[in-house]
């Protein structure tokens, strides 16, 4: 998508280790009206698959995913790490790695929201390795859910959690993937993606 | 807010020891045609007012402040608990008590991201004893931000954090305010607020 790729060579900063920091518009202040263009493209690109419900995990997918079942008219359910003493402990549970926050967590899903009658698109702001990702899937597995699509913001083509999702045959939408960043020279090599706007 | 009201007697769940469930539409799944009427509520009492950002704390908080910043065409900022190695140390920071995870964490949010130019309109989805609301008033007053005003789903009445907040002047609109509630009879009494719809 143009526009996000646009605005990640504006406002993105690359840094040295492959880190790309789009905290002034995807996840810390979140520019919603970019989101809703961002939403827009995936109800496009999505169009006619029977959604009914966008799965997130927290913390920075809740923005993107609201306002995506905000443009789909449906709600949404973000999954949660690590266990508050408020919730059932009747979830889907599994875990998952990140490398951000070097820790494991466990991240559930309220057994009551997630069911077989469930058509999801799994929305979230960033596929690196895919672990995040591959634990949402498995929770929408657990629950015998249909994963009918992944909406991803931004996808590090260079890592793996992209080829492994596209392997399994879901239909994969990163709006903007970067093919290579370089520290040195800021320059962003996105990956051509001629279906999108 | 009376559909808010009504649809906490609905689907609200109540605990022993005055906890509130409403997790199957505030803060685990997300109704969000719900917000939607919430966020515009919102907009309607807080008219006049010049806000420019909406500014809430990861995690519950974001879906309804995605969807009131829509409603206002303005950005969000959220408060992330707890240090990511992502992120700058150019930080406004505070402590925080929660009680629900017997925790205290820490809450920042980049200078980058809250200005002396910014009037903000703060966003949560309970308060209870105001630790969280007080958090974000403190990182707010760090950065010399205007806070124009706070918007809270469900207010605990009979705990100390909704007269802490509007003894210090700033005006509180909170679209439930539940005065008891009784997890043997399920009744719940509700704060008349006239001017609300």
């Amino acid at each position: 998508m143009k526009l996000l790729e646009d605005r990640i060579r504006k406002d993105g900063i690359i840094r040295e280790g492959n880190v790309l920091k789009v905290d002034s518009f995807i996840n810390h202040q979140m520019d919603i009206a970019l989101f809703r263009e961002m939403a827009r493209e995936w109800k496009r690109l999505f169009a006619g698959k029977p959604i009914n419900k966008v799965l997130t995990i927290e913390a920075s997918g809740i923005g993107i995913a609201a306002v995506v079942a905000s443009e789909l008219n449906v709600p949404v359910v973000f999954a949660k790490k690590s266990m508050s003493i408020n919730l059932d402990y009747d979830n889907y549970e599994t875990q998952i790695q990140s490398f951000t926050h070097k820790k494991i967590y466990n991240v559930i899903v309220s057994k009551k929201f997630l069911t077989p009658e469930d058509h999801l698109l799994i929305v979230d702001d960033f596929l690196a390795n895919g672990c995040a990702l591959m634990g949402l899937l498995e929770l929408a597995a657990e629950a015998g859910a249909t994963v009918e699509g992944i909406g991803i913001g931004i996808e590090k083509g260079f890592q793996a959690g992209g080829e492994l999702v596209r392997s399994k045959g879901v239909q994969l939408e990163s709006l903007a993937i970067i093919e290579s960043m370089d520290s040195t020279t800021g320059e962003i090599v996105f990956r051509p993606q001629p279906h999108q706007s």
